[in-house]
């Protein structure tokens, strides 16, 4: 983006688009380290090999959410921030 | 957003903006069905009362996600689709 064809309109909808952004993946990683807490506390009490596979799966999936929402993210990180007024 | 106002350039970044969400939210989704799908098969041979409430921890933070993910498309509904060229 050329920052001599932005006008404020477009500045002021980045910057809420980057706030969306922030929060939305926040609140995804809240969720992704709650279920991996509770995968983990599974773990600690199963031995069967069937369900430890299942329980591997679903840490894997959070990982790759986790990856998901860095991917995500990365694609607004050259939009300004609500507290900096020069960008 | 009044559409005097918008530049070729705005509706080429709003409808790549869209684009990014509509698959971030499918490759979510994706996750969040593999992981319910697990933690299905894991309550099938559960019976562990503790055992239970983490599974069922855990699919509500898959329910809790997909949530989410709704909600922050919701903020794109009005964005341009990249087949519609009127937009």
């Amino acid at each position: 983006m050329n920052p001599a064809t932005e006008t404020s309109l477009e500045h002021a909808e980045r910057v809420q688009i980057k706030d969306l952004v922030r929060h939305h993946v926040h609140d995804l990683r809240n969720c992704i380290n709650c279920a991996n807490m509770e995968a983990s506390l599974l773990g600690d009490s199963v031995t069967d090999p069937d369900m430890l596979e299942s329980l591997a799966s679903i840490r894997q999936q959070m990982m790759d959410m986790d990856k998901l929402a860095s991917s995500f993210a990365k694609n607004f990180a050259h939009y300004p921030d609500p507290e900096d007024p020069t960008d």
